[in-house]
């Protein structure tokens, strides 16, 4: 049971974990910074607290206290309790989600742990907009898919906006780095894993036709540049997703949910 | 061809159009708001020339309009050229991508232009989102729907924010406002539309099976309370987008895209 402190002072170091989410928490991922994952609100705390990420602090109102008060019996890291002022004087901005948790980043899977029983895995290149990590990490839980692997320049899937835009599903889907890019992508094939690359060329066949294994691999770059053209030669086929002509390639994201739509079609 | 008038003061009145946007330029589409439409960028600028929103004025650096010369031949706007510096002063914040259009508001378009010769359009029900407005409209824009239709409690398309998410694409995809809603959607279904309401409900048909007609007519609500019941209960049939149990619903762009992709793919 969470162990309710409450502080009033915005300096209290208590609160630490918290302080200038801007700035200090800008680059989670690297050695000088903090290492922690911040979720943002009831129910990507939530989220948080059924995950590998165990919290090891929350600050809120106690609004939000009282709407966690079932998911906090289960954790020992305490509560501090304060106002909406002194939250945002802390964080350096108005949060009007009410809550926040931060957790420790626990060790990375391992690829072969993250891949074991999955059918449908995106692979990410260049993917570094961490709105659209989180939103594929969404798509992915919303349509079923298994994991997310990450290929070269990828964004930090655990910074705040990634995990709040996936609505806390990075704390969920298994994700994992793909060693040697894109040489790695022969791990995957070994696994049996059909590896497509996802592409607009409007030669390529399309995704419907192209997606014949039990296990896919789907290979997603970013908007504008895509794929490599020699990360396009490591995989086993492309596949294109319809587009009409003449228009920008759609966004990295809605390309992911419409690859991962179709391996639900055609399982259903 | 627009002429190029250099202005180095930053309360030089020419430039009232483009002052403080995000408080002035907050409810465009009020009585009290200034009426204009914005584009931010080349590419959206460039879909603002070739569209029915005609510029009156362009404020930006050198280097933009030199990438938008070919394209300021068509009109007769004045360009004022200025540095980055006045450009943030002028706006209130600072603008990377260094050009933006105004235009006027043209009058509203007529429901039955906007439908003649439609197959797909989206049909919109308290979407009060500005990005996912944009969202829609670039979805639509790459997947080939053709129109899109608002209903009630929708956001203003033409607001800054959802014209730069759109991609300049809400300049382009025709729009109109459904009368009398949702009794309005009458006018539809006279003129040929399968009226299909999108829900996350298991109970629902499938998408692919539910999507009969060769004029359809899908009809999305916001994330979380969906679309009304009454709305629902005016449509001709319900289907479902296929999803994961227990997480969440979909993006409400990204279950327009995957609604439209289903129309690209049977058509294929």
């Amino acid at each position: 049971m969470a162990e309710i402190v409450d502080i009033d002072d915005p300096d209290d170091p208590r609160l630490d974990d918290f302080r200038d989410l801007n700035s200090s928490d800008r680059r989670p991922d690297l050695p000088e910074g903090k290492g922690l994952v911040i979720a943002e609100g009831v129910l990507v705390a939530q989220r948080m607290l059924a995950s590998r990420f165990e919290p090891i602090s929350f600050l809120g109102v106690e609004r939000r206290r009282g709407e966690l008060e079932a998911d906090l019996v289960a954790t020992d890291a305490p509560f501090y309790r304060t106002s909406a002022e002194v939250m945002a004087a802390v964080v350096g901005f108005h949060l009007n989600r009410g809550v926040l948790a931060a957790a420790q980043r626990p060790p990375a899977l391992d690829l072969f742990d993250v891949i074991d029983g999955a059918r449908t895995v995106a692979v990410l290149e260049g993917v570094n907009d961490h709105e659209n990590i989180g939103s594929i990490f969404r798509n992915a839980a919303g349509l079923g898919a298994d994991a997310v692997l990450f290929g070269d320049r990828t964004a930090d899937p655990l910074y705040r906006r990634a995990v709040r835009v996936s609505m806390g599903h990075v704390l969920r889907i298994p994700f994992a780095r793909v060693p040697e890019w894109p040489r790695g992508l022969e791990l995957l094939r070994k696994e049996g894993f059909q590896t497509i690359a996802l592409t607009p060329d409007p030669k390529a066949p399309l995704l419907a036709e192209a997606m014949t294994a039990k296990r896919v691999a789907l290979l997603l770059g970013a908007e504008g540049p895509g794929l490599a053209e020699h990360t396009m030669r490591s995989c086993d086929v492309r596949a294109r997703i319809p587009m009409a002509p003449g228009t920008d390639s759609l966004n990295v994201a809605t390309a992911a949910a419409m690859a991962f739509y179709e391996r639900v079609r055609i399982a259903e």
